[in-house]
Order: structure tokens, then sequence, then C-alpha cells
């Protein structure tokens, strides 16, 4: 039987973790692992594609593909609609618009944004909440250029996100993970102490070369993030 | 001239986004896909598996494929060896040992791991500076049962993650992000105030089944942890 791209997968994994293969070291191409392994040189190709998704080789159209000499180990993390997220959790998931407003984009957000001097942007603040208890706080900010009819959208009883993801796609995304203090208006929205300390996720979005949207997504203190791999 | 992967991707995805191809209905098997751009199914299969991948089909073996109804974003991050990551800054590396014990394993590391009830560990405090400023606090716990060779290995010249990049494979990782407050010795460490909230990445390994090691790194307060997609 021909050797499945997984076997091969796992012997070239073991030939690199054995030192067989020492980090920094040239591989053989395809075409020799084919033949060593007795298969076709499409699942070389696909063991090959994963194992430098996984931070193991790195592959060099010219100079051919070497064991790293660092491995960069890469963690996914889904990034679900909150809905989502809280329902899978098994709990009701309800949303409030805190307030609206269009205004003219801050510097701020004109810098983030690369958006022109006058652009006008739909500010609006919300919660999420699951079984009633305040789960995530969204401050998010629509450019109005891009996306003129977010105007007269009713966001009173469906978040932006979700109106965003059914509205436009996005081609290229920016998000930040990091830590902040609760000021009092989050405190009070999350129902916590002012001076907790919270996970924030900043996300910024572009499609075809236009931004959409920024959001700064906060966390009811205590929230972890977490992923296996 | 036949249709690459990449063109497939984007016609499949334009549809989607353009609303031809509903959320949550079935598109069309993989040979008709093929037929229909004249290409070779391998081809389909790669773009499908991409989009997959992005988060916008979904694909069960026998339900066929989906347009997902809420797209499931993921976002990678690349988790470097906090030497590569202060190095790519441009900045000096430096690297220092805090504290080194050898202790029964507490509680609550036990739980993590599932260890057994007498199992020890190495217990490890280190710090990573950027051209001599605090970067990030670790604090490792290193199983040595597992790893009984840790007991000798010398922590005071090299970092345990690079030791164990070296000594062991993992195949398996729960990773989590969180916020927490400096407490009085993470703010001595790290040079700020205590009570400044900082952003932390934990970490627990595993390789066939056995537990390597659990590790808390901390960031100097604000850190942001950055990626594009």
């Amino acid at each position: 039987m021909k050797a499945t791209y997984r076997e091969v997968k796992a012997d070239i994994l073991c030939r690199i973790t054995k030192g067989q293969w020492a980090p920094g070291s040239l591989i053989p191409n395809e075409v020799e692992l084919a033949e060593s392994y007795g298969c076709a040189r499409a699942t070389v190709n696909r063991a090959m594609r994963e194992l430098a998704d996984d931070g193991l080789i790195e592959r060099r159209r010219k100079a051919g593909t070497r064991v790293r000499a660092s491995p960069v180990r890469q963690a996914r993390f889904d990034i679900p609609l909150v809905r989502s997220e809280i329902e899978d959790k098994g709990a009701e998931y309800r949303y409030s618009l805190v307030s609206r407003a269009i205004d003219e984009a801050p510097g701020w957000l004109r810098a983030r944004l690369q958006l022109g001097a006058d652009a006008q942007a739909l500010h609006l603040v919300c919660m999420h909440y699951a079984n009633g208890d305040p789960f995530q706080h969204e401050d998010r900010w629509i450019n109005l250029e891009v996306l003129p009819q977010a105007r007269d959208a009713d966001f009173t009883q469906t978040g932006p996100n979700e109106w965003l993801v059914a509205t436009i796609p996005f081609s290229t995304a920016e998000i930040s993970f990091s830590a902040a203090l609760a000021d009092k208006e989050l405190a009070d929205c999350l129902a916590c102490e002012a001076g907790a300390p919270v996970f924030t996720i900043e996300r910024a979005t572009w499609f075809e070369g236009d931004a959409n949207t920024f959001v700064r997504l906060t966390y009811r203190p205590g929230h972890r993030m977490t992923t296996r791999y």
C-alpha cells in the first residue's frame, strides 16, 4: 500500500525531532522523498505544506526546504460572532444598544484606518449578555464613506457585527490582543469594579483597500480566550 | 489554460460574498466544480480546503459542503521564541534566571496537567529583556517525570523555552490569553507599578499524552499581540 500523507508527515517529523535532519539543514526535495516513500509527489507536497504551516520547515522556491532553526509555533484562534460564542456555551444571548452617534472620525481612528480628513463615522456602543450577565462590551466605528447604508440601519435589535457580516466581506483584518483597566464607563457596563483588569480585542478590517470598521471588544473580568492545537 | 486553485478559490469566494451561494446552502461537489472550472479535482480540493480553513465553508464527509451561516473567522498567531520576538524588533536580547527550585507539583498544576499525586516539578522564574528593559516574565514548571534531565540542565545562560525546543517535541498544546493585574513581585520584575494591567499567555504542552511543561508568560504593561490576516 502506498504511504499516506499522514504517514509521510509523521516520518519527516520524527526525523526532525530525533535530530536526524538537524535544524537549518536542507532536506531532500519532493521528488526524492516521493521515491523513497513510494508515494505520489502530491502526497509529499501535502505533508510538507502542513509541516511548513506548523512552522517546522521553511520552504523557499529556489533554495529548497530547510528544517527551521527555531520553530515558529502557530496558534489559531476562532473569532466567532459573539452570539455564537455565548450560545455555544449553552447560555442565552441578549444584545442591547447603549448609544449611537454620527461624528467626524476622531484623529486616532483616521490614522488607524487611513481615512481622509473629513471622514464621517457611525459610532456605536453595544453590550452582549450571556444569561443576563454582561459578557462583552463593543465599541464600534463604521466608515460611512464605504458603508453609507449604515446610517439608516437599525442597530437596536441586531448588533453591528451581524449586520456587517451580512453586508460586506473583508479581505484584510488586523487584530490585536491586550490588557487594560476598566474605566468607570466600562465598569458600569460590565458590572465590575473600576480598575479591574480586562482582556481586550481590537480589530480593524479592510475590503479592497477601504477600511470598513474598527472595533474594540472588552470582555468581563476573568475572561480567558483559549485554544488547543 | 487550466484554472489555478487561486482562481477557483477567488471565484467561489465571489459567489459566496455576492450571495449567489447563500449562507447555509449546499454547494456543488468537487467533481462538478472541477468540470465547470475545467481543472483537476485536486485543484478544487485545495481551494475548498483553504476556504474551509478561512471559515467560509463547512465540509462534511457525507452531507457535502455548505456555505457557513455565520463565518468563523480564524486568526493565526505566530508564537515565536521570545529571543526571536525581541531580535526581530531589532532589539538586543538578554535573559536572566530569577529563581530555580524543585518542588512537589502544587495542586492546581497537577490538576491542569493531569499529573500524579506525588509528581515532582522544576519551577523556574526567568526574565527576558529587550535592550535592557524588562520585556517578558516567565513562570515555568517542568514535569520531572517526563523530563528528568531538566534536573541537571543549566538554566543560568539559556532559557527553558530554548532548552525545551531542543529537547522534546510536543504534540498538543493548550494556550490561553487573559488580562491580569501585576502583583508586587511581577511589578518588581517588570519595573512597573503594582496594579498595572498586564497581558498574560498561559501554555501547557503534552507529548504523546504526557505533560511536559506549563508556563505563564506575562508581558510588560502596554504590550499588544498583533496579527494581520
